[in-house]
């Protein structure tokens, strides 16, 4: 990456209508004339800790090396909660402690599942407490840490700062539960959508790798969505696709799978094999014509 | 242009709340951590081509030469559709072969009315399938071009690949019939409404140089809109005016035309000229007096 | 600042959805390839010049020196309303003599009460209008003056033009008068709302500077918020803190403070001392209790 210009980007639920993203923007290039300053998105749901780290990560991951990524989400600012820088080997990340930067780490270093942890750090990450007050804005704002914390900071650091200039070492971070779906006794899976998209695709904690072999059905909002078609286009109109991510999504050919489903954030999805269900379909279908 | 410095405007219906705009964004920047990224916009309504073809072209005429403008409304992505680079005199365009780059050419080049057309390229400007895998960010997801194909490929253009480069030469591309009114016998252009901005104004298919060379009269949604009127303050509160790209807009002072109207997307307007019209008003008038 | 490369903010109502804002950038793009354009907002509610001047006052004062703030709220546009350079000890600003500039200013220059009034300019501030027809893109339309005349007069300032060779002098120009909430003879503060914030919040016109010294409580829509809280999490759900720009907020925990109120821009807000109330609580509690 060319050495004079680093890139910041901007994850935050503030929405794009206040000053407070043109506020981050003006502290960064106060400090760093030279930083670039990319918007991830500012349109998170308000306060959705989850779902900015479910967007986040797999943008974060298209990044070249070197860059500050900051993703303030941040219902608990002006509380105790804890600011953090993470370095791990590929880019920085800066934002409050409270699991916003969990897909900074490699998924591994998540808990399974459960409720979000307060974990060690991963061999090859770092993290540090934004402790060193010299970096801020003055006088720091109760409401606002995003102009007077997070952003000075990430500009200092694409100035060449060390993360260890920002505070203390950070032993742990708060980590919320890897997306992937629970794996049942019986085979199938049992999984939830964590977002839905601008065209009402529902994407869900199902990963690829946990996929039946062959085809199967998702049970979802009382309906059933076959899988897995290669594109929006092909197969039913309501379907099951692997989506960019690596997510299972459930998506509408043309149109809302949301709004037709009736379904949004915390759905339950149910996948089950194609090859698992034939026979008791067979089965069903064998009484019903000679009932 | 600054030969360090490469603009690269981005126009999808990508939405900003998702991570597909800051992915493309990091596939550009790793490629080429130089390129100066511009979004033209996000919002075209989803998979509408038409609107994203009418709403790009404006606005790439005022960019300097030499950009690379990425155009992504993609409805068949993942299907056998292609993807195109367009180059011109002027830029050189990215996006799917589906008509979305149609306002890269002059509008000479598009068909007259009808339906969109697979046609010839017109004299200097030439168009290349994007076939050259080795470009693409791999692998390619069948449900995300714009990280995969557009964004490498607009990427490596910035750095100054030869559009040859990218694959095979194209000698059609799909285009969208010209933003023009139907001349009518009777010396009326009947035309239709193509976009309905933020303020509600309705812009028309009517180009400035079809309009009568006096006063007219639109009629729209059973109501009438005398023009020109020079500004959205002059005139009656609802009216004509030729706006910013020379197609007639119909308006509402400081209110929604398309609320008061009911009007949108693809709602007829007539242009009648106010002399046709007066001798036959001065005749009911005169009706109406004696009557 | 870097020499070589000049920050321009846009602030507008423009919305992203339209050609606007991109043809604005590709003006400047096509005058100062160098220059950096930074989005303010887009999002000013439709021709709602308060608004505007509200939210970009504070994000302004983040900006390094030596900025071209462009400030594009228009409902006058191709009248006779000027066109402004305002240039400030600071930075230099850009638009329509409408009083959305008003915020470039120091508060003090603005009238205390009442209506926008033409004023003189502070000393060490100056105001051009914007005549020299040279700098503009030709044609000028009559509706688009952010592309035809704000924009690359905005870009000539970036290349280093001096702000006297836009036009002549302005000895006045029109100011929005200041936030401040009016001081009552009983002691208590009479403010209005002036912004509704994404998560609802309702910003007022009540300075930190007004408040009493002690607790206080603030009426507002038939109800009470006590106040001032440090946080949005600390103390009551509804409750009054001071926000990062040093205006009062009336605020609902994890909530909207203007849906629950049924309260928006304009409406009424009244601080009172809570040492005041007490002894009329007192009272009002000895009758209840002895009733």
């Amino acid at each position: 990456m060319d050495a004079d210009r680093s890139i910041v980007t901007l994850c935050t639920d503030f929405g794009t209508a206040d000053y407070w993203v043109a506020a981050m923007k003006g502290v960064i290039l106060a400090i760093n004339p030279r930083a670039f300053v990319v918007d991830l998105t500012h349109e998170i749901a308000p306060q959705d800790i989850e779902e900015a780290a479910f967007v986040a990560g797999p943008a974060w991951a298209e990044f070249p090396p070197g860059c500050i990524h900051v993703c303030v989400v941040d219902p608990g600012v002006g509380t105790r909660r804890a600011g953090l820088v993470v370095q791990t080997g590929r880019a920085l990340f800066v934002g409050p402690d409270n699991g916003v930067l969990s897909a900074a780490l490699p998924e591994e270093a998540r808990p399974a599942g459960g409720r979000a942890r307060r974990l060690p750090l991963p061999l090859g990450c770092r993290a540090f407490h934004l402790t060193n007050e010299s970096l801020f804005r003055r006088p720091v704002s109760d409401t606002f840490h995003g102009r007077d914390i997070f952003a000075p900071v990430a500009a200092h650091l694409s100035c060449g700062l060390s993360p260890r200039e920002v505070g203390e070492p950070a032993g742990r971070m708060l980590l919320l539960p890897r997306w992937s779906a629970e794996e049942k006794a019986d085979g199938t899976l049992a999984g939830r959508v964590v977002h839905v998209d601008r065209y009402g695709n529902l994407w869900t904690t199902v990963r690829v790798e946990q996929l039946p072999a062959g085809p199967f059905v998702v049970g979802i909002a009382g309906q059933q969505a076959p899988g897995p078609y290669p594109s929006f286009e092909a197969g039913p109109e309501l379907k099951a696709l692997v989506g960019s991510t690596g997510h299972l999504e459930i998506a509408l050919r043309r149109g809302s799978a949301a709004a037709r489903l009736g379904a949004g954030r915390g759905t339950p999805v149910v996948v089950q094999s194609a090859k698992q269900r034939q026979p008791r379909d067979a089965g069903t279908r064998g009484r019903g014509a000679g009932g």
